[in-house]
């Protein structure tokens, strides 16, 4: 992670400046709740997957900066609209933005940073980059939605699970890096091989968070342990250890996800279930499959810098699960 | 109303082939909802505005099409939130989507549409046309902070109200109708032009909107009258009438609109005071002044059976209020 920030740290103070100069506005709420999520803790790892594809394809413009800031843009509102939805109380070891501020200004202000990204992708003056960008918003708002009508499910199958994970978080990832080629007008060979990295590399994310929240602690993950088991949010671990467990077990998860019926003990109990049929580990070890699709995606590049880092960080995003 | 439609009939009907279309989805959730809204009750009368403007300007492509169904998605979006921020009981006379589907869905399903919209933009291939949505788009959210921010604030003057419906309603009305003009590539005086009725007839839109709240007949407007007292919302015969009113009539405002303390009688005492006051007539003059401008906008079109109608749409939308 930090020889990625070494990587791209010039382009990524200009996306900075450029993302501190487009939240401004005149409603005084804007800037102060846009703020309190963006100035403070993020990773900005996707706009940095955006910066370092650019660097990978030897982009030498500046339209990088713009839609590193839209990606950006796309996944603050999204986390504003999500922390609504779920009713989460942490974000990025913070208290979530919906309880300082209220649901009303999350969903608004969310809105207001979705619009922006679009105008943000729109100066760059590319179709092709704003077909890509919009279609990923679509497609995480629908994998929202999925997610939402497969909630407390837990007949929800590995494969649902995938659909969930691809759409409203590897999706994204794949845009942003995608983009990069895009720009610096590569071969699709190389188009395609940057949206395969972004898009595997996003699943690997997704699922060792999800093996995160069972296992990590809150100041490594900025959220609070068993969010997803509180709120019934059917994750890999649990789908597989509904699958490989007991009558009473697969009992004991339906009425503590599907009826969100819960006491103090249970979220300790669940872990143990996970533990005994190893799900957290089994969970990771699905995150390494797609991890190395990414990494070999990247394999037609020559080696460079760029190239090394970008596969360098498949590795932190699946050693955070240790 | 009903000329207008008949003089767009034809391309009304390709629009609404296209939002059906659009709103397809293998997430079952999503057509239902969106289907709940859209196909049931919508006037269209943006879109429809975009498709007479196009008309107004001679044009004979098919992008207006694309946009006016990507106006639609916009509006459709921001009636989701808006419900959600509100938490109103009644759209377009039926049980608001919330209520039906929840929060969570319509937050969600709201963000698709707002996508989608986004995605039929780039369809059109016209940069200009993204800038103008796009803005559109960032300056209805900021319309929307700033409403909440000012809610139940007596204070409120009448230069602020007005900056709030021109960004929250106006601002779309100016994009549908401008875009017209941008795609049949007129000049620029032909596309301020069509900026400028749409934006005087949007104002007068929800100037109306705001008497009728006070004056209308459920039926008549698809919601509750005296939704926006119950919320405390502050509108403009609400504003007149603060003003014009003694320190005891302002108290009472202060209760009912500040605190959101009120009983049962106090709408009724609320439209007693506005009435003394003629502040809703007022409002209505008030509208008057816009409609009138937004008529003399297109002066510099030659005469039309397009611009006729659109001239028209004038009186209808003030006549609303009787």
């Amino acid at each position: 992670m930090d020889r990625l920030k070494a990587l791209v740290e010039d382009d990524l103070k200009a996306v900075n400046e450029e993302i501190l100069d487009r939240m401004a506005s005149e409603v005084e709420l804007i800037p102060e709740l846009a703020d309190y999520l963006i100035s403070s803790g993020g990773k900005r790892l996707r706009p940095m997957l955006t910066l370092a594809a650019a660097k990978l394809c030897a982009y030498d413009g500046s339209n990088h900066i713009s839609l590193a800031a839209a990606v950006e843009f796309i996944h603050t509102a999204t986390l504003l609209h999500d922390d609504v939805v779920d009713g989460s109380d942490l974000r990025r070891g913070k208290k979530a933005a919906n309880l300082v501020y209220g649901n009303q200004a999350s969903v608004l202000v969310g809105d207001f940073l979705f619009s922006r990204s679009f105008q943000l992708m729109v100066t760059s003056g590319h179709l092709r980059v704003l077909d890509i960008l919009s279609n990923a918003a679509a497609v995480i708002a629908e994998g929202e939605v999925l997610q939402l009508a497969t909630a407390n499910n837990t007949a929800t199958t590995e494969d649902t699970y995938l659909q969930v994970i691809q759409a409203k978080t590897a999706a994204l990832f794949a845009a942003a890096t995608q983009v990069g080629a895009v720009i610096a007008e590569r071969s699709d060979a190389e188009e395609e091989a940057l949206e395969s990295y972004g898009r595997n590399l996003g699943i690997a994310f997704q699922l060792v968070d999800d093996a995160l929240d069972y296992s990590g602690n809150q100041a490594k993950l900025g959220k609070s342990v068993g969010d997803d088991f509180r709120e019934g949010k059917i994750t890999l671990p649990v789908v597989l250890a509904f699958r490989r467990g007991s009558a009473e077990e697969r009992d004991f998860w339906k009425r503590t996800m599907e009826k969100v019926d819960q006491s103090d003990a249970d979220l300790e109990h669940a872990m143990a279930l996970l533990e005994k049929h190893g799900t957290v580990a089994a969970t990771i070890e699905r995150a390494r499959h797609y991890g190395e699709i990414a990494k070999d995606a990247l394999a037609i590049f020559p080696e460079s810098d760029a190239r090394e880092v970008m596969q360098d960080l498949v590795e932190f995003v699946i050693s955070r699960a240790h």
